[in-house]
């Protein structure tokens, strides 16, 4: 019987945790703000270099979400690329600036890894969200948070998008990971939130250093949601004002089957409106506030398995 | 022995409900918008007037708390009678308004009772907030509230205010509270909490019906939290950005009764700060997310019970 050699891997020697990315999103601007204290800067150990920055400091100020456009739409090619006019939204101009920094994406210049934090209002637990399902680094990096947080829901979601189109601030690392933590309301803090994102960003800086340092991953099975479809809210043909809410019944549910013909919302005058897809999928993002405007009220998947090879950094000569 | 006689009050014959007085509590401005669609304003047979209104309809159009100052702090009456500038913030203004519409604030010609509904991030079930712990009309409503909806968890709330300083919008009528229930966050609709205030008002609203038309409410026992102080965050001594959240042994409990000594904050780095008090308090608005700005981590309360009289209506002689 043979056994598979390892996958090996380039080092992650840049790694970059970023917060603040929506400004009112809390948990990550607090942590990326304890991380950059003089006290908690020294070196881990670990032979990554690690850059901790607040994405959008003006939205953080305001604590809003953003100041002109969602920062976290601005990281595609085309809007990175693209003519900059004067009056363009101060996220655009700090898209560029933090693609200098971070990337430039696509390029050999961009940081290894990216791990953005973010949260939601919805019960989503700690997921991962990617624009990949072979992306073995983080998939590995999936695995061992998940064994050492056994207490803590966790999920992979992967974003079916090309990387040309994606949109998302940790695009632009070779590697690169949102780290969304919920149920959490935009503007607050809660302790238990804010617990389970510092351990899971200390279980990725152990992980990255583990790798660097020659440890073999062993592989393994992890279950990925891929994003199938959103649906929105009913809404009022005329004010566009939404006109039901999630159904108590799915409200808080995230990543349970939604089967057809099972409750999905529930009107503000008290009637229930059904499922009408014709295959049972898994509901996430389910009343996410920051979604209301993008004409979100939930976001379905379908699971799948995907087998992780067994992974080793390459050695010098191999690089 | 003798029967106390009932106390006789006055008809309560025009009646205000209004919701988005704070522009992203969503669960009023659904409810009042539902409420004043044509074929739900039909009349319900009780001989009291229901006026209905969005208290700040240009934070409700942005979704925000407020456009330039928090409408609900803006009803006192230095705020209502003073000299308004040219360029006063438009909360200001819209209060003047609602106090020509609803009040003026302390005259025979204000309405008779004010609802006004709020939605709170904190875990405080269904709450009254009123300035008075012997205004029947409200305690009565409350009552009624309790026994109609025994599964939802229900509290009076008193700030002892006076009314010149009283200063929010439910103060400008003759009788007034605040309607808050949670948890809920900022910007999202939530099917349980839309619910619990839609079925809170139509028993406040069949209450008065009832009142009106001469039934008897006996007395009895209530049990009210009166406000005694509000505690802040940590804070940096020169950022000010707070340096703790909520300790998640507190968090979510409000109502609960915080003994000196107890764990009330969690820092960043994960010490905890005991709360220094020398009087055990129950707390509430445990981390309120509009609350941040306030300087208000959570409130604490006394509890102690007040025997409400039984009540009639006046009958038109008496008037």
């Amino acid at each position: 019987m043979q056994v598979d050699e390892p996958v090996r891997l380039p080092r992650l020697s840049r790694v970059a945790v970023c917060g603040g990315t929506h400004g009112n999103e809390l948990s990550g601007v607090y942590l990326v703000r304890e991380m950059l204290k003089p006290e908690n800067r020294k070196e881990d150990g670990g032979p990554a270099s690690l850059l901790m920055l607040l994405s959008n400091p003006r939205a953080v100020q305001q604590c809003t979400r953003y100041v002109d456009t969602d920062l976290n739409r601005c990281f595609t090619h085309a809007t990175l690329n693209g003519p900059a006019s004067e009056g363009a939204p101060y996220e655009i101009f700090r898209a560029r600036e933090l693609n200098n920094l971070l990337g430039p994406k696509g390029s050999r210049a961009a940081v290894d890894l990216i791990c953005d934090l973010h949260n939601t209002t919805a019960n989503m637990g700690l997921c991962f969200i990617a624009y990949s399902d072979c992306d073995w680094v983080c998939l590995h990096i999936f695995r061992h948070l998940q064994k050492q947080m056994p207490d803590t829901p966790m999920r992979f979601i992967h974003f079916d998008v090309s990387t040309k189109e994606s949109y998302s601030l940790d695009s632009i690392g070779k590697h690169g990971f949102a780290m969304e933590i919920g149920p959490q309301p935009h503007g607050c803090v809660k302790s238990n939130i804010y617990t389970a994102m510092r351990e899971g960003v200390q279980h990725m800086r152990d992980w990255v250093s583990c790798f660097n340092s020659g440890c073999v991953f062993e592989g393994g099975p992890v279950d990925v949601f891929t994003m199938v479809k959103n649906v929105d809210y009913p809404r009022d043909g005329e004010t566009r004002n939404i006109t039901a809410a999630i159904h108590p019944r799915l409200q808080d549910r995230d990543f349970c089957l939604l089967r057809p013909g099972e409750p999905l919302f529930q009107t503000f005058s008290g009637e229930t409106v059904k499922y009408q897809g014709d295959e049972a999928l898994y509901a996430f993002f389910i009343n996410e506030c920051a979604y209301y405007e993008k004409g979100i009220a939930l976001s379905l998947a379908r699971k799948r398995r995907v087998t992780v090879p067994s992974i080793h950094v390459q050695t010098d000569e191999e690089e």
